[in-house]
């Protein structure tokens, strides 16, 4: 049987069999019995399960792993009442693929530049099933483990942050390679931003084949641009990604664009093409919804330093969150960023508890 | 003569011997010819003559040394036709006063984190005339040196910032410790605050006494907050610090504060009570100043990057942004962070010569 084929109807099965799941429900905008819950780096170091086995294998062993993956991401399902799980992998993951190494030193470290034209022409845009096996791999494993439990999210970085960390090399404080390229050459960043979207779509492709149930973009960087540089650069390429996903296997899941430092564009966000949008903790959550409309669900926005509070500072601060969105417009809770590696594990116990309780009791 | 007195004098003098220049009838929403310009670090790095002083000199040196800091104000008004000039000092000046040294390495670092409500306690309230004299005397050189000139811009750190930077002991990612504080004991918090206020008022007192024409505040990691903080710990500390400041002389003078990342509270902003806002390029120069409305000119908002692009590009994206501020609401031109080290020179020649081009052909 052909990867492309199998991936195709395990992808198509383990969707129909989540499509009941509240997580997928609540993104498609549908009438739901409390908020879905779930939590940004939801497998990662704040829990000690994840740093006994990170003690044995580096980051990038936990990517390629799909056994190890598997597990990472089924870690915090086990711990939580969470509403869906979410791959363990990294957004820079399209980028070997295209002939870019990357190291963890923690942070991201490319193992070259690509910030000329001739550079950016050698890029290659390649077919994820063949350039990521592992990532298809361990979506499977999870599916199967998880087995309609909750969705299954898989994601990438989009096709904006992707190319900054291209140009840059890596982090940055101010992007300035990034924006020169982007404000002197534009003809050349759509060449960088057409590869990255390509790359993206295929990243995204692959893990639906593989099963997940919905797929998520990460424009880690978009905040760094103003609002015209967003609209030209960010919005219609991360649109594009999932396009091409979605039209590559044919049917619908749920799309969430994810972008911090957003509230000076949030309208906007909406021409991603994503029905779910998720905003950090700088905009107030009624007005993120406001802004975003009826047709765009909110994913969001607790402060992730919440959870260092006392624990019953965490309750009150979630029940309060919860109670400010909009019960007409749709919400989905997460927090703003990624969950902080000092993070108490029993503080995300209240913090669950409480979004339910607070949610339950809305409803009439 | 007493100090305060002679600063006094000297202050009223000169303030109503500049209060015709273009860039304080701007602030002040008068009809003005053309948008007045400043750049925020105008006295920096990217200055040869800075560099060269700096090879002999540290940055504390230079904050305080009054002969220092007084050329170091004027060189870029030698070099540019720039409408304001800014003192050179540093936002963290206030705090040896309060009993806590920094050193700059380059990044500041304070010589202990002041956390707890003891610590908290035990810092200082002090005249800043007697805990940091050169900052006056720096005034009171460049203003005889400026001769009514252009106007001349005091400043210090906003309480919040000066008390994260308290907090934390220096920068910090994610303000964990800050956070921590101010959403578990928000009346500590407010000690804390209340005394940054107060130092803060005195700094911008005793600049104003010396014959500063404005005042500014900048609240560098106001961003980092939800807009309920913002307007909890930020803004209502902001307005004491200006208030009491202004209190203390008996006149009034422009307040200018400026805050990064403010996009998701930029209304809100008007409560520091300051009648110029400046804000980051995050958000489109016409929807802060529809946000903000009438009674509030904003200050910005071009991205410092553009700087770095060929003066070609500095030249269109500057006259872009003048043209699209709207021509019935207050504007005056900055950046929307503080200028780049490694901006060319020339680009700021290009940049002003444009935003000077750009807005006195709007004028009917």
């Amino acid at each position: 049987v052909p990867l492309s084929l199998l991936g195709t109807t395990t992808g198509r099965s383990l969707a129909a069999r989540a499509s009941d799941a509240l997580f997928l429900r609540a993104c498609r905008r549908e009438t739901v019995e409390r908020t879905p819950a779930w939590i940004m780096r939801q497998a990662g170091r704040y829990l000690p399960e994840y740093r006994a086995l990170r003690e044995r294998h580096d980051f990038l062993t936990f990517c390629r792993t799909p056994e190890l993956a598997a597990e990472l991401t089924l870690q915090p399902i086990r711990r939580y009442p969470l509403d869906a799980a979410i791959l363990f992998s990294d957004i820079l993951i399209p980028l070997p693929g295209m002939g870019v190494e990357v190291a963890f030193e923690p942070g991201p470290k490319l193992e070259r530049t690509t910030r000329t034209r001739s550079a950016i022409l050698e890029l290659r845009t390649p077919d994820a099933r063949e350039a990521a096996p592992y990532v298809g791999e361990a979506v499977r494993l999870v599916q199967r483990e998880l087995g309609g439990r909750v969705p299954l999210i898989g994601f990438a970085g989009a096709p904006f942050t992707l190319a900054s960390y291209l140009v840059e090399g890596g982090g940055s404080k101010n992007f300035e390679h990034t924006k020169a390229l982007f404000y002197d050459d534009p003809e050349t960043a759509d060449l960088l931003l057409g590869k990255c979207a390509d790359a993206v779509a295929s990243s995204l492709r692959a893990q639906l084949e593989a099963g997940v149930d919905a797929v998520m973009l990460f424009d880690s960087w978009a905040g760094i641009l103003p609002p015209a540089a967003v609209r030209r650069f960010a919005l219609p390429f991360a649109r594009r990604a999932f396009e091409n996903a979605l039209a590559a296997v044919g049917y619908e899941v749920p799309r969430i664009y994810y972008a911090g430092q957003a509230a000076g564009w949030l309208e906007d966000a909406r021409d991603s093409g994503a029905q779910v949008v998720g905003v950090d903790w700088r905009v107030d959550l009624d007005e993120a919804q406001r802004r975003l409309g009826p047709d765009v669900v909110v994913q969001g926005n607790l402060d992730p330093c919440v959870l260092l509070a006392p624990l019953d500072e965490v309750r009150r601060r979630a029940q309060a969150l919860v109670r400010s969105a909009d019960p007409r417009l749709g919400h989905v809770f997460n927090l703003g960023h990624g969950i902080l590696p000092g993070t108490p594990p029993e503080a995300v116990a209240v913090l669950l508890d409480a979004v339910r309780e607070a949610s339950q009791r809305r409803v009439p």
